[in-house]
């Protein structure tokens, strides 16, 4: 404990010793606590602005200290867990430094929620449209971190795409600006994008310039019930082709159905899924279309409705906006009640190709049947990005090994589809060691090489989304 | 000669003789000629496929030869025009290695050009958003290498937006594949973002996977033509704020028009911006709306007309759709019948913020004055991005001198104004040396840590877009 206590003070005496603290065992600790992933540190950092950023960076990159950035600690996959040295907290970074509605921007500090975001926006008539999910206490910092995704990524795009510009603290201790309000910019490389997805290993996002819209004015929901996966791939095709555009296509397969069915919140739905001859193999597809108008909209909905029908499903319906509302809870829901069934869950967010889901929910499955693991797969089908889920008994400690061999051969699976390990939660503590089987050789020493390039001394993350 | 005769003797020995030849005039030039900027090279490669680009890297670079690379030459900053070494040229990298309309994506090699890419993709039913323009020559690759624009950039995003990976050759000759047919992956850092917009000065792409989208069902053109500029920003503002979310929102200003308003082909146009107090005061701006249907498409466009009329529009009209097109094409010749004026001109492709455009053009008018120099403006009003033009007669070296020193000024005044000295264009040959006027010097050190983690010989466009 007293190289705790001299780091705090030391780091204290540089920068302030209000905003440096002994971290919590909260935020030694995974969010999502399946793995009872555990890190250390030795002392929390939590500066009130980007200069304090700065200079807490430019001290720990002088002592050789690691940095850990966390943001609002709901990742999935370990990236805020720290591994020695400091953690480095945004949460005073917490305002919104400007909102101008009339043009479409904002400039947003690392630590404001995603709420706290779309909250704002939305007072202004405007929308911000990622919403990957943990809203409440996930930070926009987090967000662009891990260029988190999202159901409304399949027609809005990922944070990325709405990202103009951020302000950061390079190696070893520089606080920069790139981008900002203007929307076009070519005259220097993409750092921006570079920084965006880079998990706090090549820099600290402090705060972004955002690039707002507003809102569609007519919304519809379609719902189809398929028999089977291959009936439910047909199905995702039939969304793309039959001119519907929808703006998120999710996927609920019958080991979620198993756990959440029972309570879907539309009529006929759960006595359709529960009458289906092997209700297992059913799959639930979701699909949001916006518009300019209701009846516009609704008769889109209606060609997602004749698609449907024609590749298999055994129920369509268009729910009323109540019933949407009511069902898009009801969907946020779903993984908590998948994991509720054995008390936890290894789940993962591979992503393929759109026309190879019904393969990777096929191949899910398998893994998870020789590994002799229940299974629930749901998620983003239509950016091909599904949460392949292995549920275990946390105390178990047989089958916590089984997941996680379980997800070696998964990821495996969603490589030789020619998808990726990471659709949208990053690699973090977890998954690093997984690039080279998806990249080149070649391609990972370029990854490498801009680690190194801005990183020399490996103190952001270390040993992170390094391949 | 001699040294000629050896490169291509000894190039042609190594990757195939058919390939390699002597550069023609044209191939040494820059594609807009108002510069009459003329480079230099020993020795042009026209690689039949991807593995003999990265054969004839590997021979540059083990030769410390440097390379230009060429896509179509339509480039307005001077990005493919060699400067000693080699022109890598892309012309016969032309195929379209994967159509899947059923998927909304393509594999498109570098060297397709634009309007193939947009034909192909139309004859499926989709719709490929970008269009920078110069579309029958320009190439796919081109147009990544500098995140191409253009009108439609306002709504759909730069080219970037429509990437899902990348093939490409990376020093010392290896070619990779980042990203491909998969919509969402952030297991890497976004060395698909990096390369895209880095002018072959990290690499050089020879084909990419993109998305495509339905096109929209129903379009609407608006015209606004305002007295000045202070009105016209107003306008500006009107079409963010009005509810008419166009896709696309350009602006010609009174210079423009006295080369290229006469023949403005709507009804009572002409005649209007005539009978203004002072058209070479005026503004036009032209929203384009894509929507669902015609009657809401049209709707929007009412509110559009009403929030012009607010903004002291002088005049406002939706054409008929045959108008409307009539009217795209009159827009793509607009930058010619500028030219034609003095025989050259000197066109910029600075860009700020939505709300600084009237002090832009209001700017690069008396930078115009103080000169000497006639002046025009034209170009994305929506993104801020406007070709501001000093017109110039190409034989007169005197003007060319002070072109060349407006030019200068006037991309210190969009970057006081928040802006960018290259909004689509890149910087190319010519704007080379002004990104640390942009970005602070920590940010400009870390561009060129990544230039040297990726190029160390500096043979990829030497000396281009390093600072």
């Amino acid at each position: 404990m007293a190289a705790v206590t001299t780091l705090v003070r030391e780091l204290g005496a540089a920068i302030g010793a209000r905003y440096v603290r002994a971290p919590s065992a909260e935020e030694l600790e995974d969010g999502t606590r399946w793995t009872g992933l555990r890190g250390s540190a030795d002392a929390l950092i939590a500066p009130p602005d980007a200069e304090t950023v700065a200079q807490a960076v430019r001290w720990c990159y002088e002592h050789d200290v690691p940095i850990t950035v966390r943001g609002g600690g709901t990742g999935l996959s370990g990236g805020a867990v720290p591994d020695g040295g400091v953690v480095l907290s945004m949460e005073r970074l917490n305002q919104v430094r400007s909102l101008e509605p009339e043009w479409w921007r904002c400039e947003v500090e690392a630590g404001v929620t995603t709420h706290q975001l779309q909250r704002r926006v939305r007072e202004v008539g405007l929308s911000y449209p990622p919403d990957p999910g943990a809203g409440a206490t996930s930070h926009i910092g987090g967000n662009l971190a891990t260029n988190a995704g999202g159901p409304h990524a399949f027609g809005h795009g990922q944070t990325r795409a709405w990202v103009l510009g951020v302000e950061a603290v390079l190696a070893p201790g520089e606080l920069v600006r790139i981008g900002g309000p203007t929307r076009k910019d070519v005259a220097g490389y993409d750092l921006t994008s570079l920084l965006v997805g880079s998990e706090g290993t090549l820099g600290v996002i402090t705060a972004a310039w955002l690039r707002l819209v507003p809102p569609a004015t007519a919304e519809q929901t379609v719902l189809g019930l398929f028999p089977g996966i291959r009936s439910a791939q047909e199905g995702i095709q039939g969304a793309f082709t039959c001119g519907a555009v929808p703006v998120a296509l999710e996927l609920l397969d019958g080991g979620t159905l198993q756990d959440a069915g029972a309570t879907l919140p539309i009529e006929g739905a759960a006595i359709e899924w529960q009458s289906l001859p092997d209700p297992t193999s059913a799959v639930l597809l979701v699909a949001n279309i916006e518009g300019d108008l209701v009846e516009a909209t609704a008769a889109r909905g209606d060609a997602l409705i004749d698609a449907w029908q024609e590749a298999g499903a055994a129920w369509t319906a268009a729910p009323s906006a109540a019933a949407a509302s009511t069902l898009g809870e009801w969907r946020a829901g779903v993984s908590g009640a998948v994991a509720a069934r054995r008390g936890g869950k290894l789940s993962e967010d591979v992503a393929v190709p759109t026309d190879r889901v019904a393969d990777l929910l096929a191949g899910s499955a398998a893994v998870a049947r020789r590994h002799g693991l229940e299974h629930a797969a749901w998620g983003h089908a239509g950016d091909g990005n599904i949460h392949c889920t292995f549920l275990l008994d946390p105390s178990d400690p047989v089958r916590r090994d089984r997941a996680d061999q379980a997800a070696e051969e998964l990821f495996s699976l969603a490589i030789s589809l020619g998808g990726t390990v990471s659709g949208e939660h990053g690699l973090g503590r977890l998954k690093t060691g997984h690039l080279g089987e998806q990249w080149g050789e070649a391609a990972v020493a370029a990854h490498r090489a801009i680690k190194e390039a801005l990183d020399p001394k490996g103190l952001f993350g270390p040993g992170r989304k390094t391949d």
